[in-house]
């Protein structure tokens, strides 16, 4: 089971037309017609007016509008109504609500809010879900399922609680393990009776918030728990669906989104869809960056398989503190971008602006005026043209690469609640910093999990690989010996699954050549200059936060030395050759330039730095087709017109105009060319 | 109904002598002598010991109190004492507490924070002002009832949240009408029973805060639900009163309070009163201003009717972080600015300082020295004395005013709960810059309901008008074809009452004459240069926060235009003109001088800017006596000496000096003139 | 009963070896023997493996701990494991883990949490102490008894409110009396029956947060109470233990810590001991300060008994956002500085690194990688054979003292939860200001309560000396009159003991012959400058926060002037004599250098100014043997070598090497000499 058929890159988005007379439906049309869309998202908050009692269905609104998009020649995706509770639910059934980490019971309101324990919210969901499946399964129009919505969260109550007993029980087995895992004689925590085990809240072992706490083993086992005891909510409707309906099933997913580890999801997506909501632009590149890497991520949890951008805005958020528009251009620029990195669909939230509620302000293809002469109607018109224009050549169609930047939920969550050695540190924040590196070097990148087959790659990025599971190190030594290199950072191959630190010799030491003597740290801002000699060159860095005192192990190269303090010019940055490749060990929270000084040096070793890599902004990105057909996408971030010397080949898929190696090639602001041939 | 009958500008304020042996009693009275002391305000924390236990009256105390007020000739203001509850009530009925917005049930403390709902705390607060209307309804001293105290704050308990769902049956009658005003089709909140509403708080529909909710229809509705609820308990206080004595009842209001709609608290005000302790004055003139717009939205509550300042402190307050001394002169200047806005008193907080709990270092009149020698005693005796020199003249003055700022709590509070555009938006912030502009022309405000008639103006000034109810538009369209003027900002005529947006063409749009395309923000300091062009000049300010993209109608005059970004040109102010009049619309967030020039323009347009309007510092305001006679106040806020050439003539009723047009007229800091003549 | 016998400063700490397989343990004493390990604590979080279900004893792990170390030679101070109940005890008593502040009852977790009002609690840590000292009371090894661990916090369930009743009971007596101590009339909180009492909570007095009150008396009391009912829990294991060992009993306190009055605690205590973590070093010399103040303080507990040590880290701490490594040398510095100040014991937390759990990067003797070679394992090797050097050279020596810094839990209360006058006010950095200037000068200073016996003391510097108690006045009087200087601070004297203000002539004011018309106060950072003219010249300083305006009696000595405001001129330092004395009135928040200016005049009049008082960073202190022997400490805190001319003699108890005065003085950084002779 994989990715819907189509025969395009898929355009459109949520329609929530029940919020209408339908006399405003025939507006919709028109107007989708003007804006080439073809695929309309139905359903995703339909709880409440498909069955408006419990155990009484009435879907004739649904079926209308279903009905109406098959007239119209449009394809529908299909929700399950689970994100958002209708409140009989509620009302019936408190317990389908959560208990947060403070320990209180919520009551109606928001969505995305149900107890994953609750057996009532649970039955209700999947005989939904079975009666949607039972009634559009093989409806012509519709051509995917997208369960729920944005899942997240997390709840404490007791149901929670008693089926996090369980979960323990089937991992650990024992007490006597449990509480090795836990460490608990420390603090006189020694669990003698599964029953004796409550939920890590604000109540119990939480100071602060949700990343201090007195065990972080039981804090990380919640964390998994409760990841997966959602995902059981989502399977469940899935398996009652996949009863009646072979149509692939989804739900949107958010990115770098820290609470649910997505690469244990991964395998219960028939394909991976997700919404792009970029933080505040305040540096466009950053941004841009930043998209390709979620997007690579996204790409990563199903081996490359082409994803979908279930949702974005055309215009505005609306639930930040500042909400600005995207300038112009840059709507067809970011949706250019997600198809260069896998994208097979691009799709809105929404089509049609709420007149009331929290989103009544969030961008949507057509506002409250209702117009079609706006720019940000014509810029989404123009852009379903393009797309449009593309018909199937881009479809499937995968992304090489051959540097793989490692992601891993459990890293992340260990090292953002470790107490010691500096909160300052951000898991999510370096990672992007070492992906941002290779992107601006136009390098292609996979965002795998640590336990992907590193066969394909030459170059594995592994940054605060803080938590060791299954059998990575010997992974990462073939790979590296093979002739491959290897990237790490402070912090790495420090604790196990359990999060217990490694004693003696940590596994990953003997790869790396090094040994951490002290781990120092300091405030934010507080810098130790970092001399980097690379290539005969010395340069001299920024290092922050963290700074690891080593001792590298003999033939271990020093690349990178302190400059101040106590431990000035011991090494801060370190090479070991092992077999053909190399183990890099940057041992302290070196400066982007620092950094990328680096990785450059790493990449071009490999003959893996991209085109264009020193025209900043300009982003170059491959898909090759099924059939081998390669697409290389050029998109221009910065917001002035530049002139470059074209590195990369092609006939513009969507201007016709022919590109050469040499060409004197100028690119406007927000400019996009895809080249074949 | 209307003010307490009187003689004088009465002074005077909160006396709780229960606190003290009687022998301080003496102390008191005779500094009450020395400082010109007529009116107390005695009882508003005195139920403690006029009821010890349910239903056991002890009035020994308050007899005591107001026989001793009488024996020495002072008028008394009766309070009940419910703004406070004893320990006995919360212990016997412990849902006269409230639950907060985060679902917890408080216990006994504090004050000010009795749920509205309890049948409890209503029959016993009634009976109690009903006893006390009994015993004191025809006391010769007392001249007025103050109910309760500073009512603020809401309830999320059971009570309330039934007492909700009666309020809306009564305002919406059927859930279809419900569901309508709330959107609830977006994430599936259909009601399909009121019992299914619950109170919109941290554990339904917020997130972050109170401005922070998922359906701002629920919450706009439950603000204005306990805003009625409130009243209420405060109406039920009343009319038990009103039962036994025919005396003015008001209760004291705190200004600029976003928590309760005082338009609909005013009618069941015989008069108004309120309690004037401005932000820390970090800038004078800031502080001067805000006070002079406080005055005028008080004295708009009814009609501009004169109003009493119930509590000001002569020197420091207490809960602020920071607490300093009013400067020397300041006491007087800001008490006679109340005179010169329409007080006809000016009161206390307190007459003798507290020895022990929280306003215990809150000044008073008398503090714990006792003495009557402190620059603080001093200058409240020389004011006292000022203030009665002016004897009746100035009683019911009424201050004239042409032109109208518009404030309306709906849409204070439905800007600022808003998701999106910008949530740095301050509405009233943005109300204060428009009245400061004003009041820096000494241009002569009232401070409106958007209900008001607006025949009496000339100028209508209307920033943030949100949310349009009634026959608003209408009025407005008259207004200005009728030769008025409208100044309306970024914003304006977005919703209807019930918050949803408006879908088509808005109906303010014909009389501005702009559509706005789309609306862009920008983060707090990010400014757009705005160049505005009026009689001739160009000149160029800063804009931040909103930015909207105007389509302006033919014919519409752009004044204004945005200078930066992509629709740099496009027009950031505009005029329409419609029969005699004009309709601005300020579509971005001007900086001070920006908007003091559109608004300069448009007064003298009208002839409105007042005297002394380049003298900065120097106010002027003016009351007109029942028989015609104007007083007008000159009063100097600055620091510094400072030499003006007279532009309002007259006989200063307090020092007898004459002054002519065109006389050089020296004013020192803090100095106030009340001329006449 | 005083501190334990021995023969040598103790060198150990915290061992928790039950976390290790014995095979572990050899190294471990491989390791005490390289670094001179002589005193290992053990059992301090032992109560789940050594009751592993209520009534079920297991001492089998506690035994081999003893014996081996028994056997090994090292002495042991045992633990009762109350610092941190067992899970079972949570799930049988619910009512053993605390409601906080915000009214929450907490669940199993964490440490440090047991409702002190639980009879199950009391009875099960009792019962366990019992045990503990019916088994180990006359082992050999054990030298002294550890009750619990790092108390603090409180509780607000219904048991802690009941208890508080009848705490209230015991000290007030009657309702009336009560009554008048919380000043209740104000706000109609007159207690009719000792039941309507309620903890002040977030649900009851409380806004904000802990210092934020309306009822400063009730919060205050309830401060009190809670310190007491902590110290019940404390005294009953003691006593348990004191049925069974004649050992003197400590448990380890937190230096300046807020929540616990130690001075209450201290006649429990048979000696102190407490844990050193000062915060993160910004300033290396305010670190030393401020620990130099924490051991006086600490020692001023038990009338300048010896104290212990009882953990610092040797290199990290764990909990802080930020945990740097102590730097080279910085270890012994700071250890040897707190034997130069009383310590008889300096111990770690802990011996051996736990593998996981919320201290797993928290510093240790033996880190993760179990190595002796690392630079930290060295220098406390070298510290340990350092410390051995001196054998029972310094035991039990007195550190001398003229004068005395007065410390006091309810000022400090006080004023941190009073509304008014400035919240920016802090107490504890008000008080280490003073002892800065102190220490700085190398005066040697005792901290001790307001009750201390004055006798021995010129000096008493009494920082925000705000309520008074007892015979304070009288007695700091007749230290005046006698010859001695006192300095106060501003915001000195204006509460009784129930925190109600003196009315009338506060009764510290004679004393210093002024009086405070006016209290004014400022942000942050908005300075008055402070005119100081003392020995015929004159300097100016910022004075900031608080501005009391002062009224000098005639006759007091106006020592330094206001510069700016309408009270520039006046006085803000004043001097008045009185008999042989003198008592000085420092009525602003000076700067370090005009402060320091102040107290330097004073100390030189006493001839108290210390050794090396004007080459920064030295610093010198001095024990004094029972036999009258006098060690002489010189530390040099700088980062730089320093050569200065030396001012003390003796022959260095570490080297050897002789000093005389006058020499050339060459100090490394962070040496330490001991100069006996």
């Amino acid at each position: 089971m994989s990715l819907p058929a189509g025969d395009h890159i898929r355009y459109g988005g949520d329609y929530n037309p029940e919020q209408w007379p339908t006399e405003v439906w025939d507006d919709d049309y028109a107007a989708f017609d003007l804006a080439h869309v073809t695929t309309l998202t139905v359903g995703v908050f339909a709880w409440a007016h498909t069955e408006p009692a419990e155990g009484v269905y009435d879907f004739s609104r649904l079926d209308a509008i279903v009905e109406r998009a098959h007239a119209q020649g449009r394809d529908v995706v299909l929700a399950t109504p689970s994100g958002a509770m209708p409140p009989w639910l509620a009302r019936a059934y408190p317990d389908a609500c959560r208990v947060d980490l403070e320990g209180r019971r919520h009551v109606y309101g928001q969505r995305h809010n149900h107890c994953p324990s609750s057996p009532d919210f649970r039955r209700l969901s999947v005989a939904m879900a079975d009666r949607l499946a039972e009634r559009y399964g093989d409806h012509p129009a519709v051509v995917a399922w997208h369960v729920g919505n944005e899942y997240g969260g997390a709840c404490y109550c007791d149901l929670c609680a008693a089926g996090f007993r369980e979960w323990l029980r089937a991992r650990y087995g024992t007490l006597e393990r449990l509480n090795g895992a836990w460490n608990t004689l420390f603090w006189s925590h020694v669990f003698g009776d599964w029953d004796e085990v409550v939920p890590p809240s604000m109540l119990s072992e939480h100071w602060r918030g949700p990343n201090h706490t007195a065990f972080q083993g039981i804090t990380l086992d919640y964390r998994r728990y409760m990841s997966d005891r959602l995902r059981e909510g989502y399977s469940d409707e899935k398996a009652a669906i996949r009863e009646r309906s072979a149509l692939p099933v989804t739900t949107n997913l958010m990115g770098f989104f820290q609470p649910l580890d997505y690469h244990r999801w991964a395998d219960d997506l028939d394909f991976v869809s997700w919404d792009n909501y970029p933080p505040l632009p305040d540096d466009p590149l950053r941004t841009a960056a930043r998209m390709a890497a979620t997007h690579a991520a996204m790409r990563g949890l199903k081996g490359g398989q082409p994803f979908w951008v279930m949702e974005q805005t055309p215009s505005t958020t609306a639930s930040r503190d500042v909400n600005p528009v995207k300038r112009p251009g840059v709507l067809g620029l970011w949706t250019w971008q997600s198809v260069a990195h896998g994208a097979d669909a691009t799709l809105y939230f929404q089509m049609r602006q709420s007149k009331g509620a929290c989103e009544k302000y969030h961008g949507a293809l057509i506002d409250h005026s209702g117009r079609t002469d706006t720019r940000v109607f014509r810029e989404a018109a123009e852009l379903g043209a393009g797309l449009a224009r593309t018909g199937d050549a881009l479809l499937g169609a995968r992304t090489p690469a051959r540097v793989a930047l490692l992601l891993d939920w459990d890293s992340w969550w260990a090292v953002e609640m470790t107490d010691g050695y500096n909160r300052h540190v951000s898991y999510l924040q370096t990672l992007l910093q070492h992906h941002r590196a290779l992107w601006s070097l136009n390098a292609e990148v996979d965002v795998v999990p640590v336990t992907a087959d590193l066969a394909p790659y030459d170059v594995v990025v592994a940054p605060l690989l803080h938590l060791l599971k299954g059998d990575v190190v010997e992974r990462l030594t073939a790979h590296v010996e093979g002739g491959g290199s290897l990237v790490t950072t402070f912090y790495g191959g420090r604790v196990d699954e359990d999060d217990n630190a490694y004693c003696g010799v940590p596994p990953l030491d003997p790869l790396l050549g090094t040994r951490v003597e002290e781990t120092d740290s300091g405030v934010p801002g507080a810098a130790n200059p970092v001399t980097l000699e690379l290539d005969g060159v010395a340069t001299t860095h920024d290092a922050t936060l963290v700074f690891e005192l080593l001792v590298p192990d003999e033939g271990t190269e020093v690349v990178g030395t302190y400059g101040a303090d106590f431990y000035a010019g011991r090494a801060a940055v370190t090479r070991a050759r092992r077999g053909a490749g190399s183990a890099w060990h940057v041992a302290t929270g070196l400066d982007d330039a620092g950094l990328a000084r680096v990785l450059r040096h790493v990449l071009t070793g490999h003959g893996l730095v991209g085109p264009h890599a020193d025209d900043v902004g300009v982003e170059v990105a491959r898909r090759v087709a099924p059939d081998g057909t390669t697409s290389t996408f050029v998109l221009h971030h910065g917001d002035a017109p530049v002139t470059v010397t074209a590195q990369v080949a092609g006939e513009d898929l969507l201007t016709g105009r022919v590109v050469r190696v040499g060409d004197d090639l100028t690119l406007a602001p927000a400019e996009v060319l895809v080249l074949r041939g």
